[in-house]
Order: C-alpha cells, then sequence, then structure tokens
C-alpha cells in the first residue's frame, strides 16, 4: 500500500474518511484492489467529484451498469461536471424516462432547490385510506425513491395538498382517509430558491426531508438532509475564502490546479494592491510633515493596522450574522449605534495602551524627542479616531454591498484594511497637525 | 402588532422563520397573542436559547407541564443554560427516569456526541423476526424517540450488534429473523467524539441519523441530522469569527451583551496592537534611513499591507482546508512546495505593478527624487520578499499550531498580518540598503 493514511483498513468507512487526503494515483490503485461489491458501495458514496474521477477510469463497457447504480439527482450532478460531448455520450447510456428526468433536474442551477432535488419521493392520493397507504408505501420502498418516511399527498395536477409521514400513518386508524389526517400546514422550499436560504429553512424546523414546490405548488422533487449538510459546508467555504480576501476556489486545497489558484488569488489581491497605493499618494502629501517630524512616520504601522484590525472584526461579524439571517438590512441602525459604543470603546482601550507604551518606554526621550508627550498624544487620540472609523467603516460595508444587490462577503477583512488605511493616514496627520503645529512642524 | 416584519401571519412557518429578527419585548408580546397549542407548537421547534426564553416567563405552576413537552436532549440543553440553582429547582419538575437521564446527557460537553444525542432510540433483539419488529416499531411509534426509520440491534449488555432500516423490513421476508436481515457494518461515532469530527462522518455518508456509542461498542444513543446542520452551522460561525481575529461570540450579534461583545473582540484586538508595536521598534532603527530618504516612508503601508493580505489568503485557506479535512498535518509539505510557487507568482505580478506605476505616475520625479528608479526597484523587490513571506507564513501557521494541539482558527487574517508586518519592515529596509547604499543612504 503506498499511504499509511489508511493503515490497511479497507472498510467502507475507512476508506471514505480518507478518500479526499489521497493522491489521484493512490485512489486509483486502491480501487482497483477492491471487489466489485465494494467498488460499488465506495461509488455510491463519494461525492460527484470523485464519482467522476472513477467513472472517467471505467472501461466503455462498463460505464452504463455502473451509471445506472446512481438515483437521477446524482447523475445529474455527475453529468453536471462533465463537457458537452461527454454528457451526450454518457446520457445515453440511461433508460429514456430516467434520461428525461436527468435532463429537467440539470436545467436547474446546481445551487438552486430544483439542482438538490431529488424527483422520485412516495406520492400519496388523498382519496386512499391509511391501511392502503402503508401498503403502498411498503411497495414503493423497493424502487429507487430517496425516503419512503414522508409521503406527500397530491391532487391530479400534482399540487400538493399535504403531507403524512410514516409515524403518523402507523399511529392513525386504518379506516381513515389520507386527507383526514394529512397536514396541509407544510413547509415548502421554492425551485429556485437559493442554497442559503434552503439551509435555513431547514435548520429553523426538524424534517428530515422537505417537499420542492413551483409557485403553483405543483410538486417537483424533495430535499433531504444530507443534500443540506454538503450545500452549509459549500456555503460557509464559500464565505469563508471571499472573507479572507479572494474568490472561492471551488474546490479542495490540493485538488484545484495552481495555476488557477492563482489566478483566484491575483484579482483581489492586485485590486487590493492599487487600492493600497492610494496610502503612497496620501503619504506624498505629508512628506515635508515626516521629513521635519521623522518620529511621526515610526508609529504609521501601528495606527493604520488598529484601524484594519477593528474593522475586521466588524465586517466579519456582520457578514456572518447577515448569512446566519441573525441580521437583516432594517437592522443597520441597530448595528450602527451598537458599533458606534463598540469602536469608541475600543479605541479608548488601545489609546489607553499607545500612550502608556510611549511614556513608559526606556529612554522614550531620546527616541521620541522632547516633545515625546505631545507625540504620545497624537497617537492616542489618532487611535480612537481610527478604530472607530475601521469598526464603523466595516460594519456599515457589509449593509452597503447588500443593499446594492452584491455579496456582503466581498468586504473581506484585507478589502476593509485596506480602505480604511488610506483614511487613518489622514486622520493620523490631520490630528498630529492640531497637536504638533508650531511645535515639531 | 409592533412589528411590520411577520406581516400579520403568525403561522409557525412564518414565526420561526423570524423569531430571531423581533426584539425580546415583541417575542414576549406575540407570544402571548397565540392559543395554547400555537405556543406549544413553537416552543418546541424553538432553538433552547428562544426556550429559555419562553420557560423564563412561564408562570411556576405552569412549568412542569411545558419541561415534560420537551425529550429529554431538549431538556438538557434547556437545563445547560440556567444556573445551578435554577437547575436543581427546574430538575424536580421531571419525572424520575427522565431525570437520570437528563442528568446523564448533562453529564457531556455540548459540543460532543454525547451531549446532542438523543438517548430515547427504537430498539431491536436480534432473534425478534421482521414481523414482530414492524408491529413493535409501529407500537413504539407512540413514544418519544427521535425515530423509528432507523432500528439498532442490541444484545443483553446494550452492546450495539446491526442496524435495520424500517425501509429494509418493509422489504425482508417477514418470516426471517432480525439477525438475518441487520447490517452488521454499522457506521458509528464515539460518546466524546467532538462536533468536527461528526459532522464530517455525517457528510461523508448518506444516513439520516448515526448510533453513539462508548469505546466497547455499548449504544448510548442517536444524532439525527438536523443535530448536525445546526452544529455545522455554529462550528463556521466560530471559524469565521476567529478569523475575523476575535474570540467566538457564541450568541447571535444583536442578542449578546455589548459589554460581553466588547470583551471578546478587546481581547485579540489588543493582543494584536501590542504586537504590532514592535513595527514601532522596528521603525526607530530604521529612523536615520528615514530621516535620509523620507521618500521610503511612502511606500511603506502599501508594502507591508501587501504581505498582510498576500498571508491572509493563505492562512485562511489552508484553515478552511483543515476544517473540512482536505489538508492534514502530514501534507504540511505539499502546502509548503505549492505556496512557495503561489507566493513567489504572486509577489512579481505585485512587484511589477508597484514598478510600472513608480515609473509612470506623472512628475514622478519630483515626488519621488532623482533616483526615483532605484526607489521603484527597491519597492518592486520588496514586494516580491514580502508577499512570498507572508503567504508561507501564513500558510505554515496553521500547520504549526495544530502540531502544538492548538486551534489553527487562532492564525487569523489580523493575527498573520501583524507578524508579517513587522518581518515586512526589516525586509524592505535591508532591500533599500542594497539598493540605496551610498546614493541616498
Amino acid at each position: 500500500m503506498e499511504t499509511n493514511l489508511l493503515n490497511d483498513d479497507l472498510s467502507l468507512e475507512n476508506l471514505l474518511a480518507h478518500w479526499q487526503g489521497l493522491t489521484h494515483a493512490e485512489r486509483e490503485t486502491i480501487f482497483k484492489m477492491l471487489g466489485r461489491m465494494d467498488q460499488e458501495e465506495l461509488f455510491l458514496n463519494l461525492s460527484s467529484d470523485y464519482q467522476l474521477e472513477i467513472f472517467t477510469e471505467i472501461p466503455s463497457a462498463e460505464k452504463r451498469s455502473w451509471m445506472r447504480l446512481l438515483a437521477p439527482d446524482d447523475i445529474a450532478d455527475l453529468l453536471q461536471n462533465m463537457d458537452e460531448e461527454e454528457q451526450k455520450t454518457n446520457m445515453r447510456y440511461l433508460d429514456y424516462p430516467t434520461m428525461i428526468e436527468v435532463k429537467a433536474l440539470m436545467a436547474y442551477a446546481e445551487d438552486e432547490a430544483g439542482g438538490l432535488m431529488n424527483s422520485r419521493f412516495a406520492r400519496l392520493r388523498p382519496e386512499m385510506t391509511v391501511e392502503e397507504a402503508i401498503r403502498y408505501l411498503r411497495a414503493q420502498s423497493k424502487s429507487q425513491i430517496e425516503t419512503i418516511y414522508y409521503a406527500y399527498v397530491l391532487d391530479r395536477n400534482q399540487v400538493l395538498l399535504g403531507v403524512v409521514s410514516l409515524r403518523e400513518l402507523f399511529l392513525a386508524d386504518a379506516k381513515k382517509t389520507i386527507s383526514e389526517i394529512m397536514n396541509t400546514d407544510i413547509v415548502t422550499v421554492l425551485q429556485d430558491e437559493d442554497q442559503e436560504s434552503i439551509s435555513k429553512t431547514f435548520s429553523n424546523h426538524n424534517f428530515l426531508a422537505l417537499p420542492v414546490v413551483d409557485d403553483g405548488l405543483v410538486m417537483k422533487g424533495i430535499i433531504t438532509g444530507d443534500d443540506v449538510i454538503e450545500v452549509i459546508e459549500e456555503e460557509a467555504t464559500e464565505d469563508i475564502q471571499k472573507l479572507g480576501g479572494m474568490e472561492a476556489l471551488g474546490e479542495p486545497y490540493l485538488e484545484i490546479n495552481l495555476l488557477t489558484m492563482i489566478k483566484k488569488r491575483a484579482g483581489w489581491l492586485m485590486a487590493l494592491f492599487i487600492g493600497e497605493m492610494f496610502t503612497a499618494t496620501a503619504m506624498s502629501h505629508y512628506e515635508g510633515e515626516i521629513a521635519k517630524a521623522v518620529v511621526l512616520a515610526l508609529f504609521i504601522p501601528l495606527v493604520i493596522s488598529s484601524g484594519g484590525n477593528s474593522g475586521s472584526q466588524a465586517t466579519t461579524l456582520i457578514i456572518r450574522a447577515m448569512a446566519l439571517g441573525e441580521v437583516r438590512l432594517k437592522d443597520w441602525w441597530r448595528v450602527f449605534s451598537r458599533e458606534l459604543l463598540a469602536g469608541l470603546s475600543l479605541g479608548c482601550i488601545l489609546g489607553l495602551i499607545g500612550l502608556i507604551r510611549i511614556l513608559l518606554w526606556p529612554n522614550h526621550q531620546t527616541l521620541y524627542g522632547e516633545h515625546y508627550f505631545l507625540v504620545a498624544l497624537t497617537v492616542a487620540c489618532s487611535l480612537i479616531g481610527i478604530v472607530l472609523w475601521g469598526t464603523l467603516a466595516g460594519s456599515m460595508l457589509p449593509f452597503f454591498l447588500r443593499r446594492m444587490g452584491l455579496d456582503p462577503a466581498t468586504s473581506s477583512a484585507p478589502f476593509v484594511a485596506t480602505l480604511v488605511d488610506v483614511t487613518g493616514l489622514i486622520i493620523y496627520f490631520t490630528v498630529a497637525s492640531i497637536f504638533l503645529k508650531g511645535i515639531l512642524l
């Protein structure tokens, strides 16, 4: 075995846990070592990226049987990762009704409810009795439907009338009709709802599956909890990467092509760099002041980075709170007043530390000159202003971006830091000119 | 109605979707407007924080009946948020067996499998027939067990032997015994496994529930998908807040006490500030150089922030990849070589832009002096070094922290930026002294 990761344990459990840690070649070797049953088990449980990897290596003659192992939504995911030519070739392995279904699923974006759902769910008619329904579900459990634990009651036009859980069927009087016992207060998701909103609906309720409908309440499919778990992880990864100041990679770190990754990072890094150039412009306005009082230059990195750090805290907090639905656009004023107080307190704390640091530093007089007290005061007061400004800018920017219809996560920590750096310099030199005019400047 | 958020729609669906957007007072008013049945429905579906809010307001005489509505794991969550005195008082409302169960659940940390699990699950004996099992589960569906869709097969010592889904029972021959049809290749989680690892197991498999066992495979309870969804959201929130350079808040932004929030932010901000103070120390070493060539000071914010931004990208990428299990400790060398190439490319891109910016800027000669070309070269070469260093430091720090047994997410964007700022200054002034010695310096 090439890898010690698996400790020679080829159980499905162990393979799934370590599959993504292996190299492409290791995965191929291990897959070949497995018996057909184990291969199938593994294939069924892997994510669509790894399914594609395996599927590509399988000889054409066997492709049909491997493809037909999968449920229609999984086939759609698999095909979505191929180019158009391959999609057409592989589509031919499907039987006609499945092909129609897969095509319909592929018409949805991958991050919409329609793209996540499975169209094989358990259906009941309102006029059935409980007894008939249980017998019917029992028979349906043989087919490839995703879950029989929730059954959806549809009229002749496929409009969703209600839902019953198998558990409720077990408890109900066998002679009653489905329409008498079904729940009509149904939680649904719309077919074009995005994954962020679907995962919110899921975490607000305790259902194992949710029905997907169109505007006319026509039932399209179901989404189960495990689909949502994947989506939530993906969403969080995207947000975290954007917050780190880059485009979302969309692929695992060790899998992504190095050039593609550099491109995704270079874009934002260049934009931030060009934004940060304004610091050089701002600084050149104060060249005279720096020449007169070099001591001022010493504290520039300290002062402006504090603005960046406090802005990074504020923007991160608000972006996450927005993603979780804790903070909405209309809350901007409540956020503003909280951040005003927070920024002021944090600024005073840092200002005080800065003041003490300069005043108590050994040989501060030789280092910072005879007017060291005024320098200390300049640093302390600028810190209050800059931290307050950083906090307010960082917390309000996500509101502004969302209001403009943009993704608030664009307002990353580095983005806010860059914004605050330029204004921080202006605040610092303005405060300096107030305290030191006629003395050092 | 005080709030337009609800649009006078008091359906459970609408209440749950907007509950956290309301103020405490609004929630209280609305709760009182509901009938008892709707109140109970709402109470059962809210998270434990909001359950506690409601429970606190309920008159003592009614507390018993409200408490008994909840399943033992939910009672444990509710009690966990009270102080010890209140816990004792409220524990008295429970019947004796439930109290024992709740106490056992509370002994686990909230983020361990034991703290998330429900101990009321469906149990079967291996010697039962399929027919008996279905009848038995049908009867059990009346009790408060979390799901009847998976049944766990235990021996007399509560050791887990296998699992059968209700679906499999439906398909099986009614006369067979459970031991003949049960799955023995069981995916389990250990009772002290943490939530990060549990959610990984969940997203690697397609199960709606997982059994929790101890070292001896004695079954302790089950965890369902909706518990995991909450946990994944919480984990991501914690990581995101740490990445933003603060302690995780642990409460929704608009709910948390302002003073508590300031404390959680001030800690890291102060630590970063004290770290950043070394920039002032470093700068004071170069005071002579700055006095001789003020033009060098102009580019300090630009140069060091580029190191911070590239470090922020790298650290964010690696921390997330570690959280998702895509990158492990043993991968450090693969990551190092990727980041070496990425850092070098990104450094060259920014260096080139910096060079062009200075050379093509209108009146660069008056702004940057006659040696503007050497200044431009200094900026460009330092950028290559600093971006490379930022990238490597940012990507290796999470490995170092994890190796030390610390949380890699501690290595936040602001933390890396601070680290890189000090070393960035040293790189910048070293490069400057090479290019400008005897000319400007």
